[in-house]
């Protein structure tokens, strides 16, 4: 029975469910909050719900947005010809910053994982065909995270499109093998884009 | 121009200014906080409002509290011819698990600090001499922060309280010198209440 106020318990068992962030991070958090204003704390609590409430799944390349389509898909100067797969928004985040990719995207939502029960078939890969087989698409450009699940998330799509005779391409490992497509510095995430090699 | 939704990037930003979590931490806590059920995310946007709207401070011992008096001023089998001095309500949390103390508490709100410009009257020492004056207190242990400010706070209510006849003690120096209380150890924080001598 430690005596704390039961709000503030409440608080910090819910900050300490977040990734990242321990028992001490969690109090420290939510002590933080009591010394915000009211005002900032409505703010927080605001945003909070926006984002449930206001992002969706782009119909075209299943990334998140708050319209649809979203940005990317609505906007004219990118090319609509290269498409770059990858597994989940925070990978298309990390590639836009690079700065170095004009193409379009598509979301996978995962990689296929037979650890977690993951197929092909709970993967956005259907969405990818309709968009292929409208013609436009030359390019598909897989960029699954370099490790087990990506590889084989690639592999799988790559024998998939091979007979649509599109030209299929895989992100260079310029990235470390095992490592986290999203945590990649941009450098390395840039040279790997370049150095792209056609698939199978 | 990164192509967030707007939503999402305004979540990341808030994210990002709470103590100790870099853009990095943001971003991975925002897409967590979306891939939570609607109804979690309600809770957690509830629990922020609510810990604002709910904590008060106690009229008596001046910690951090949901009921008024607090469940420690409240509580019939805590000692009452005992105050702990402690700077905030962290440092309340930190001596209550160490299940070592059973008096009273009194909460500074701050510490002496010409630094950021804090003298004591910003300090609840008024509250804490009202209290001494109804004269059940036989001992104060001052149990600020082993640091600049904490000791000159320490001996400011030491030399204020020598006049009342009052013991008034000092935890031990088990404590690492220069340290933050609310991140001591529970085992050094114990032997450093045990070791309290004598002041002034």
């Amino acid at each position: 029975m430690y005596y704390y106020a039961s709000s503030l318990t409440r608080l910090i068992e819910l900050f300490a469910r977040l990734p990242g962030i321990g028992p001490k991070s969690a109090q420290r958090l939510a002590f933080h909050i009591l010394s915000l204003s009211r005002e900032q704390v409505e703010d927080f609590a605001q945003a909070l719900l926006e984002v449930k409430n206001n992002i969706v799944t782009c119909p075209i390349c299943c990334n998140l947005t708050d319209i649809s389509p979203c940005r990317i898909c609505g906007d004219e100067n990118r090319d609509p010809s290269v498409i770059c797969v990858v597994e989940d928004a925070q990978d298309v985040i990390a590639i836009e910053k690079t700065r170095e990719y004009k193409g379009q995207y598509h979301v996978l939502q995962g990689s296929i994982s037979p650890m977690e029960g993951k197929g092909p078939d709970e993967l956005r890969i259907k969405e990818l065909l309709q968009r292929l087989a409208q013609g436009e698409v030359t390019e598909v450009i897989l960029a699954t995270n370099p490790d087990v699940e990506g590889e084989t998330t690639a592999l799988y799509i790559a024998k998939l499109l091979k007979p649509l005779g599109i030209k299929v391409t895989r992100i260079a490992h310029g990235l470390p093998v095992g490592g986290d497509l999203e945590y990649a510095d941009t450098a390395t995430l840039s040279r790997s884009l370049l150095g792209r090699r056609e698939m199978g």
